[in-house]
């Protein structure tokens, strides 16, 4: 049994907090009114937007101490819709793990629309996949087992430095479902 | 009716020459002997590895004036297979077409398997989508017709721009094949 403190209750914390529950573990949703409640989980993903990772950072960066903090951010600039604002030779999630040094940081989720983790299903065809990235196996294996006991397949990608291609899978995706090319419930699913 | 030159005889080529024909179209296929014959397509297509694409500039480049060209590579370091060999700003496709002022240049094909193409599956599960990234709209829609006509669904992904991101999920996609966490007839498939 593990628990997974979420933080951020929008769509994407809504179907990750499903995921873990289907699997028998324990989800701990904080909003932003719950700046009080201290994080309990071993397991904290950041749901929220690229943009407000700082700020919970700022606020909860101790807490974090010692846990798997997982990114699930796309960190696009959402004027252009056209480049991401981290640098070109780093990643959203190398940018937390910086400013996270005692805590394992893995990449996981920014792949997967909301959508295709609540139905388990890519399209309704393919079942849905979560690549993960991280540089501590244990922290991969401990996300791993979550997600793939709430009945969603998962993906060790390799180490934290493939969030670089993660994000590009995940800008890519947002742009051709922004433009109507793919349906917010497909996207690309990983078959074996 | 269109013909395409395929320069390049691997599985790669092959696949892709399997396509053009099934669409009706022509395909001319130009192995390593072949540096005496001229390039008659109106597509060309740069089925070779990576590191060879630039003698094939040095040979035929004023050959490729006023075509479409498509580049079809993942620019990896296959050394340590852990990173790409063109800047992280840029991509192999952005190289050549500064290499190629006077072609119009795609990318497309590089998120495909060989095996992909010539089945028109991923993972026998999912239809076969070459995603195709190019600033010239009528160059773009030449290859997703020659694509299409022969089986095979194609999908403007975008500018010249995002073929940095599809670089990326060629080279993450190769990355999982060689660890065999995905099979070289699997892989990425675009579900709508």
């Amino acid at each position: 049994m593990s628990t997974v403190t979420i933080i951020g209750t929008g769509n994407m914390g809504q179907a990750i907090a499903g995921i873990v529950t289907k699997g028998g573990n324990t989800a701990e949703l904080l909003g932003s009114g719950d700046a009080d409640k201290p994080v309990t989980g071993e397991i904290v993903v950041l749901a929220v937007p690229y943009p407000s990772v700082a700020q919970i950072i700022a606020e909860r960066g101790e807490q974090l101490a010692g846990r798997v903090v997982v990114d699930i951010t796309n960190p696009l600039n959402f004027e252009t819709f056209d480049s991401l604002v981290v640098p070109a030779d780093g990643s959203a999630a190398a940018e937390i793990a910086a400013q996270l040094p005692n805590s394992r940081v893995l990449k996981a989720f920014n792949t997967n629309f909301a959508g295709t983790l609540a139905s388990g299903q890519v399209g309704g065809a393919v079942p849905t996949t979560v690549l993960v990235a991280g540089d501590d196996a244990d922290a991969k294996a401990a996300l791993i087992g979550v997600v793939s006991a709430g009945g969603v397949s998962a993906l060790d990608s390799g180490a934290l430095s493939r969030a670089r291609e993660l994000e590009s899978i995940g800008f890519l995706q947002l742009t051709l479902a922004a433009q109507e090319k793919i349906s917010w419930t497909g996207g690309f699913g990983v078959v074996n």
